[in-house]
């Protein structure tokens, strides 16, 4: 465990936005560490000015370029740019993401924008609270907005989705399986359409039958969910995109039941960490994935009855 | 606590299909008495036998009557049926539910038909738990067909779909919200189409809507998704639904990742039992619902961090 002096320097770093501070805070998050729990007590008074964007599209529908191009847009801006780019499928940081990681080596030399990649460890599900925590430390560096980048499938997807304070849904015409985006519960959160790849035939096509579906779901809150096109290689529609962003944060500005909503945020943050703390102190103490794995399948072959299988995993731990 | 003596003949009853003793331990799982898990221990090797269907829609499309009307075409099939008719918004069980329930008063002399109204509560999100143990309890008791009615808004409810072999998501014509139905991830679990009221305005018009969504979304496992209109109130249709209930559940039984679906689905209820009952055992050691919004506006307000928060509620637990 590190002292509270060295926490409160590392965390005085981190708000200085020193990005080496903020690399190993990120790698202290992913690895559960109780270091970066203790940095994100010291850092969370400082959280709440950021706005945080999800962005979320199938594979193939140019999401990183897009976040790419979009935090060169706020740069123009002025604002600082925090990127975290998430692949659950992937067993580590890596792969095609990192691929695409490269395409934006054009930023490296530049400091107001941070890039990390995450992927899921373990299998409690713990990918959302990662994600969520580090955007609350992106935050407290001072990113002006966090681009959270996210392949838009399942439903830890769209727990990872609820964190965002807007979302970017993106749709490219012509693959084959575009409009998979549609599915997942996505229809319900997305804030903003993008079809992207727009100088490819069929894009009119796909903007119709987007809208169709749109007109299908009732307008949430008085936010009718506008669709832009852009060619994210070319950087055309980008600012469009950036406006409709601006104009959807201004929408919750002024939202008048604002409050209540934080709260219901908060509180099922809070559930959501309470539930993962209290299961990890619990399998911690008591079993193995592959001893979980072990009862799952008694219980399955019903050789097992799943209510004293988790009375003894829990007894184990001696809760 | 029950002596195992009792609840092994407790136990005798309820798969002997004797409704009191089943109705008690209805009442008992929706208390969360220790009896119930005693009960249910007992019960589950004798289940896996039963088909549920699970029946969402918005309010007012005539859920209850299709339910009841299936039911029925169920009772002249010679098989016996378990209802669940939940109702999340409500806090007790009764409202509109109770009123829907009478007309189900021509099954009240049936022993054929077990028919129970269930709501939320608390706010752990015990309903999904408390719907799938009772589905685990008809199963035991026999029943051939268990059919699970539930508006279709919402997380928590998705959760309950979840618990189905088949999911029937029902519209209507001239609903001015009826399409609410296609939100909320429920587009992704339709496993059939009703268009109930089918004599209605505009029923062809959904129909093609319908379908013309379906469409933007992929084949799930060789499986299209079909269509069926009903007019409940004059049973007309609900032998179609029920060939096409059936029909899904053939092709269930012939796919070929079958078990390991089955594994899915119980590593997915084990862990949500194990969350559930830690989080249970560390809030009944440590704080009230009142104690716990009173942090979590302490959280909101930025007054004090979620992860000492969590800290102190597993260290008040002694957890």
């Amino acid at each position: 465990m590190p002292t509270t002096r060295t926490v409160e320097k590392w965390a005085a770093q981190v708000r200085a936005g020193n990005i080496r501070a903020i690399s190993r805070a990120v790698s202290a998050i992913e690895n559960r560490s109780p270091e970066a729990e203790s940095l994100l007590r010291e850092l969370f008074p400082y959280t709440g000015r950021a706005c945080r964007v999800g962005v979320t599209g199938a594979p193939g529908t140019g999401k990183s370029t897009l976040v790419d191009k979009l935090a060169a847009c706020y740069r123009l801006q002025n604002k600082s740019v925090g990127i975290i780019a998430i692949d659950p499928s992937s067993p580590f940081s890596g792969g095609a993401i990192l691929g695409d990681r490269i395409r934006m080596q054009g930023h490296a030399s530049d400091e107001g924008i941070f890039i990390r990649s995450m992927a899921t460890r373990g299998y409690l599900g713990g990918l959302a609270q990662a994600t969520g925590d580090t955007a609350l430390l992106l935050d407290a560096a001072g990113k002006d907005m966090i681009l959270i980048e996210t392949v838009g499938v399942g439903q830890g997807e769209v727990e990872i989705v609820r964190l965002a304070d807007c979302t970017v849904v993106v749709l490219v015409p012509g693959l084959g399986d575009d409009v998979q985006s549609l599915k997942a519960g996505l229809m319900e959160i997305a804030d903003i359409f993008v079809i992207n790849k727009a100088e490819r035939e069929g894009a009119e096509k796909l903007e119709e039958q987007t809208r169709a579906v749109l007109q299908l779901v009732p307008e949430r809150d008085g936010w009718r969910c506008p669709v832009v096109r852009t060619v994210a290689t070319e950087s055309r529609g980008i600012d469009e995109l950036a406006s409709q962003i601006e104009r959807f944060r201004q929408h919750l500005c002024e939202a008048k039941d604002r409050s209540a909503k934080a709260l219901a945020y908060w509180k099922d943050w809070l559930l959501r960490l309470l539930e993962r703390r209290a299961v990890e102190r619990v399998l911690a103490k008591g079993m193995s994935e592959a001893e979980f794995d072990l009862i799952v399948e008694q219980v399955a072959a019903r050789k097992k009855d799943p209510y004293s299988a988790v009375s003894e995993i829990l007894g184990r731990s001696g809760s």
